[in-house]
């Protein structure tokens, strides 16, 4: 169960509020990339858990209550950001009527107001939970599948993608209190990449889980293509080398080769539609 | 551009063909741990790819166009399982009498029926770009990031998911011809698991590519916070010792130690509400 | 605007009530064949549309508001079928037992309690604008273009598919009440598919609407390619003669030939990245 | 079932088009608080109402009707609005000249265009059936739970956000013709608040509905916790007082108290993953 | 920010697993009357709330960290009904055998496994963030509008249908372990109601809160439509009588009546279609 | 199977690139009128084809197969169209400043920033399989009904909504390398919709094809509504005459008549609600 302290994890001041800048800081909230997806993701892997040890269900409880603590830090920048943020066509006043006459009617920003729709009609001036687009975060992408190895590395693509994020936002803005922020959240999402990639580390590396999942017998994988890399080009050029071309496996089981592909199946011949199956009856045999 | 060969790129064959095992199909081929899902996430990071080198490019296109053949087996296999599927509640004829006598009027048969409603009322016994739930697939799923390392661990966790998936289809089926189907499309997995982490491997390993994005100068970075692992207990206890608490950090760059998560910041307080933006009076200071 | 009767606009009428049979009657309401679908598009179809007549508007008014009534019939049609459901899973009784004893505890109408999830956790034993898989309708299927020739055929291809629809459910009951419903049903979407199909002839048929927009410039396009099929294997191979491989196109503005793919254009090549983009560093250039 | 007419429950007028006005009022079309949603949600209630009375049912189907009228205007002042709506990016002529020198390049015209994009591209200048940030609408918001209060009160909070966001689109605006339409349908929505609370009201209000559903015997609730409001700082410190931390329940059937959380289960543990199950082998006991 | 304790709120104990039940639960986590949805409700709510005091944060905030963990008792109470559950078509042995030869080849226990997709081939037998149809929770349906009034009204909506699920989830099992796990669920949604309601009373009820928003001037409203209930029969017939055909309205401020609807407005012309607008030339005027 | 060339189907230039043109491209790309539709619906149909013949099977393919490729174009057009697109919101410099001044802190450039955020923040400038709002592309809309003539009239649908859609998106430009683009891939589209409708005439046209299906007996429709055009107009008034209200229907059998829509049913009314339901006592009979 959880418990919550008032005050924010780490200080969260805007010099500037910028309404642009609230809405791609949605991103990071309900982006794919971003808080609530980690948030719950953690959670779920938590909760599922099954192991001989509550040792990586604790870790994960851990640093999914700390990304709880993260989103909240950037609802608040948005809702900072807002503050004074325009709620009628006509509130920048003189300047707009320069900037109309110039554009013949169209009022940037009117169209600023636009952009902001979401948070200006929904929201009331505050975050919500879905990306800069204004789409909700769908909790498909809480990626739990009950293979841990499979699980760290959903969270090192979700980290990596993170950070990436927002290093993109860091890069967005000026804000001393904005960079501020980001310079906390990207020393927490480097971190994160190295915490999960230490779970692999800690079950022996690429030998110790790979091919994942390690519980299933290789014996009954098809042998001639599980360590071959397939080329497909139509004028049967070879593909460029590269490590996985040759050279032993990185799990130390095989051995990379190259493959043209070609078709080893035959042309599939499904059986004619039935007569009930609401088909034309040409297609009945 | 693109050609394609009539025939399969590997065999299809169903022994005893299976309307619910064709359902569970459904997830290898619109799941989010799919065909589709690599096979489109491959081609957008190769068309967008961005690099001194085209060899990526090359390597992403080569293996979309495979997972492209991929989707087509499968979608022949839910075909060829969905063969003789009944289209109507009376069909399992005499056998169903006693079965419904045995359940006061609730038939199994019937019930499958219901269970296979996307194939029997919307696709005539064919396959859809969909899970076993029959939710559509959404592109959403498709991770490309514009950086080449976070894309590579978004890979692994696709092909690790995937193949997680893969082998439980395996178990769940006896069937001769989908077990060796299975057979091949699990070597597939190996193998592109296999080759993203060659990728990272090529790129000089953890200390060529950690923190993704190696881009940002990591001075910027709170240098207290990007190699601490955060607890979170209510109670203070520490959270159990792993390879991310102690010791060097996998990139080399930093030492692993352990925070107990406090506040930093301050209770947020953010303005009232303006007197025009739909708020309660009570809001409006 | 808008105006009811209280009164259905065909007798609904249900025989023996069946649960199964609610849940697949859903795909007629909320499924993209279903009525939800049509009703929705003709409105917004009619109250968009632009042309120097409003008699379109007019008809498409009318069908809509019919197919209104086609979704109260088949709400009242579920709900109907949900008469007497179980609603725990100890309700069956005694005939349970046998069929728990012979099946090792899982219990066949305990399935289809699990089948009905939807109406009985969530509904009270009512429909819901969602399909058979519990999905809920989502409006990007109410395809409106602005273009009266385009949306003319969205209509048919709605019409089309939604009475395959109907058909398979006639066919997937035999109970009196229901398939009574359905002739009436089907006979509308007859009636539907041509109303349709006469527009496109009121306008002139093919010569006077293809190509759709007919309003652009025909010159504009390639002309080397605007009749001519594409073939695409691999190997060369011709594809097979049809229709569109030879003789007047339908418009009577062309004639049909076969090309070859292949390559016309370059490998594309795109700019490194950025330094400040959040790539790697490795992809900067 | 359904019949129209083909004039407006009230007149639309727009006195001045506004591209970006028609976006925002999406919002009241397809958005979570608008016309679509109530309509939708009125039907299925009525069409699924299960009660000794046929009463509730007729209201419901009443205001239903209504709300399909409400979009129709509301579809309507979209249309209006994008009456002259740019097509072309070179359009705006002469003076998008000036504002391009003054911006470099980047010509707020052409940024209208973009947020236009799916009127201009999609719908040939009509509405849709999505909300501002063209998201379709999807019915999962059509809520309708088979209980007449807990559905008055989805009701109340359909048409609270619903007039919330009027409030903001008539203060979004000074166009006359605009501003006389919300001045009918945000009357409209105070009396449709008033009518699904005067439902609460006739069913004795609190003492005769509280707590939804009221025909589950309160004996099986946990009767320590069914009026405690439970506090969560981590630091003890017991929260605000207010109407819900003391006194008489609102339902006379109890007396808040304040209750400190804390855990009174035990840590859970799940057993280890299967061996075919598809976990890592580190997993399996 | 926020705080973890490994055990949980309340005890989750199963005595017998059962796999249906699992899937049932799953609409308690991710439904749209589900834990995470009014868990993620409140805390944004309380992240954007605005008002000259923190009280109502401070509330929201509680209420929200409560539902976190009532998330996790469910997602517990799902893996705990999976423990055991059949990997292998063929695991049930010989009672299949009896099974399948009366019902002709068909398996319940495999159409069991095909209702377990989800959680058999995605979670590997834990609880996934979304409802019993397998459909991901959409954080579309966390409703804060920036109007505390309606927010409450959204809350007692969410908390009214959320019990009615807890109620008919309660019904549908004979579990001691989970009776007693609802009978404390119940017990919160009891008090969840109550507290969302007590705001509305702090704020002086009807009178002081309608209509919502009340910060608009009433005045601005069409005096002769905002207590009207409007019949929409098309034969003219009055609607039902009720407290809302008559009578004081709640809030005071005005009085009951009944209008029957009719056109107060124009048939909506629109302008033609323009030449570039992608349009069918006869639509151009 | 399939294979490919790294070259294009046909030359991608961009003379001058242009941020918010990428933008619309996007519509093209993964709008419900893009080209992963058209691919994937044809690759459905194409896997899933049932008849006599596999001559339909191989022409899907081919047409299939020829769309991956200009999903492929398209993508190169946004990336090249996004090249140089300002990453900080300062890029744009001293004009900023003057445009700043003007406009009170708006900022254009800024203002087209936020619209590229999902180029900008999550794929590093290229192309995402979603639509020009953002939103990700969904696979409901891949139809494929199992009926021949129901999926060529979706096919048709598809290439008309599309050729509207290329025809704006030509419109919208004036860049040479864009235009010449869209000059072939709008020659495509007027032959695929010939190819199309060219399968219908193959099989003998609207005499051979409907109603679709046209495997069922059209004997069980009711032979009084099956080519009657329903008035739904509240004061009885006719509908006006067209080609669909007299004459003969144009498959030949039957004849258009007019009907005024009436009630043939009663009143539903459904039985009250069950004690153990989770209704309101009130319900409850």
């Amino acid at each position: 169960m959880y418990y919550h302290d008032k005050r924010l994890q780490y200080p969260v001041k805007v010099d500037s509020p910028d309404t642009i800048y609230a809405r791609m800081l949605q991103q990071a909230i309900g982006g794919i990339e971003g808080e609530i997806r980690v948030c719950m993701q953690y959670f779920f892997q938590a909760w599922g858990n099954r192991a001989p040890t509550t040792k990586y269900r604790d870790m994960l409880l851990a640093t999914a209550t700390e990304e709880l603590g993260h989103i909240e830090m950037l609802a608040t920048a948005v809702a900072l950001n807002l503050e004074n943020a325009p709620t009628k066509v006509q509130e920048a006043g003189a300047a707009d009527a320069i900037v109309g006459a110039i554009m013949g009617g169209e009022n940037p920003r009117h169209i600023a107001e636009g952009m902001l729709h979401k948070t200006l009609l929904s929201t009331g001036m505050a975050a919500f939970p879905g990306n800069s687009d204004g789409l909700p975060f769908d909790m498909s992408h809480v990626y739990a599948s009950g293979n841990i190895a499979a699980d760290m590395y959903c969270n090192v693509a979700a980290e990596s993608t993170g950070r990436v994020l927002a290093v993109r936002l860091y890069n967005a803005t000026t804000d001393a209190g904005m960079r501020d922020m980001w310079s906390f959240l990207i020393a927490r999402d480097t971190m994160h990449q190295q915490q999960w990639l230490a779970v692999i580390e800690e079950l022996s590396g690429h030998a110790g889980t790979l091919p994942i999942p390690n519980s299933f017998p290789q014996e009954k994988e098809n042998q001639k293509f599980n360590y071959a890399f397939f080329g497909t080009s139509a004028d049967g050029s070879p593909p460029p080398a590269g490590r996985w071309t040759q050279g032993p496996s990185l799990d130390g089981k095989g051995t990379f080769s190259v493959v043209q592909n070609q078709p080893m199946g035959e042309e599939p011949v499904l059986g004619p539609a039935r007569p009930d199956s609401g088909a034309e009856s040409q297609q009945i045999g």
